[in-house]
């Protein structure tokens, strides 16, 4: 994966960055990869959170109280990361097609 | 509100669109507006889902036996509905400010 800095992004779209947080997994801080929410309104990956619970049965974000039966997949985030991503590789192939490049040596 | 066409956004960002079709309310077509998740994993705004319900127990999606009980907030959904739109805003704004405009006559 790409790594990018804040200095990648044109000023406009620093939402960009927030974006990009709101849609990862607060366990793995990875992309959320199946994401499930909590009765409390939290996302996780689904392998990351059913983890967590085989430990303790509360929501790793705000301590909540919970159970697997409480979880839901939360299908839309799926389909924004996959949005989300392909709009960032676009956006850095932008980047590197249009400044000139000095020839490799 | 803003009309925007696809011709407004640079082709990099055409995926901008999807996201704008993802976030946007099956039964209203506005932006969502305090989302909520049915079971089925569709998501609407508050109020249009309960009137909605208030006619008929079923998703208005995929027909799903739901009830008020099974409807969960879904918060991150406004928090990318507020992101998306200060996105949006600033894009046109550098839209507008770019090219050398005709004095005003
Ligand atoms: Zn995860
Ligand atoms: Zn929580
Ligand atoms: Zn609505
Ligand atoms: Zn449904």
């Amino acid at each position: 994966m790409a790594n990018f800095t804040e200095a990648d992004l044109p000023p406009n779209l620093t939402c960009r960055k927030n974006v990009d947080t709101l849609l990862r997994c607060p366990i793995c801080f990875e992309f959320l990869s199946i994401a499930v929410m909590t009765k409390c309104s939290h996302n996780f990956c689904s392998l990351c959170i059913r983890k967590c619970m085989s430990y303790k049965l509360q929501c790793p974000v705000c301590n909540s109280p919970t159970t697997e039966q409480d979880l839901r997949n939360n299908r839309i985030l799926d389909d924004l990361v996959t949005n989300f991503q392909t709009a960032r590789q676009q956006l850095s192939k932008a980047n590197f097609d249009s400044p000139p490049l000095s020839p490799k040596t």
